[in-house]
């Protein structure tokens, strides 16, 4: 079962596909959907465009969209918005059921703590995935995280807990001060 | 020449089709897209599918959209950024140019005043249109309005403005409060 992850933005969407099976998830691919358009619609079509080919390319069975916190500035929430929009009817179109979560399940699904830094949240979408480097951008393990919170939502896959990780490990995360 | 004007909304999108020729605008239809499914991305789907579906059947020249007032409410405008997003993609994916005006220039354009209400709008829009009866909607009239605006910009309609008015017109819109 192949798991498409989607971190929404206006400038840099992330994706990441992971594909889990016998309670493992494994890495498969991640990126980011850059626009460069001028025109802000031009960007939005580049994006429906792009996350459409991914959705192709890889046949995902299963999609997970985060549901982003929108702060207090009205006119940001409006262009994530418009962004997320265009990535839901691309996921929409293609068939894809879609599921939602929030930031704080995300961090928490895949580091333990709701309140982690991006940082956390690649280091322990690295290790989890076993991939041998982490990934080159923070929107792409964002989306990854959200791929494996959608695994483990469903219980199908587990990742360590608190509780549960090596005390190296557990000072390694710690270490990783919030920029 | 065929344009389309459309007031995004999550709830009751308006959109409004105007033909224009020898500098004079003529009604074509009005109307309303109302989602009633449950999940809001079926919603989105919906507005999709129903504006793609409008623009095959009208086949419009140019698209008008209004750059929509979001306030201080960020969840409200993530809303209607996500809907804004879909509708951008049905129409740019039927290769229609878009416009986008705010909403005081849509006032401004159909009645005169940038602070109209919408009934003020909804008059002027039917009077300018010579139609005979009034939009049955709000959205629908602020749809047509949206579709006179960008024919006024372009300069090839010309609406009647505060100067040109019968005193009789003047005296109905200043009797129409604001609600």
């Amino acid at each position: 079962m192949l798991v498409l992850g989607v971190d929404p933005s206006s400038t840099s969407t992330g994706y990441g596909f992971v594909e889990y099976s016998k309670r493992k998830a494994r890495y498969i691919d991640c990126g980011c959907i850059r626009p460069k358009e001028d025109a802000f619609e031009d960007r939005l079509v580049y994006m429906f465009d792009e996350m459409t080919r991914l959705i192709g390319e890889y046949a995902p069975d299963e999609g997970a969209i985060e549901t982003t916190f929108f702060g207090k500035d009205a006119t940001a929430a409006a262009k994530l918005g418009q962004a997320r929009g265009c990535l839901i009817i691309a996921m929409r179109k293609a068939d894809l059921p879609i599921a939602h979560y929030t930031p704080t399940m995300i961090k928490r699904s895949v580091t333990g703590n709701g309140q982690a830094t991006k940082q956390q949240v690649q280091f322990m979408v690295a290790r989890t995935l076993g991939m041998k480097e982490r990934p080159k951008s923070l929107d792409a393990s964002d989306a990854l995280a959200i791929a494996l919170c959608h695994t483990q939502q469903s219980g199908r896959v587990l990742c360590e807990g608190r509780g549960q990780r090596k005390p190296e490990i557990e000072a390694l995360l710690s270490r990783m001060v919030r920029r």
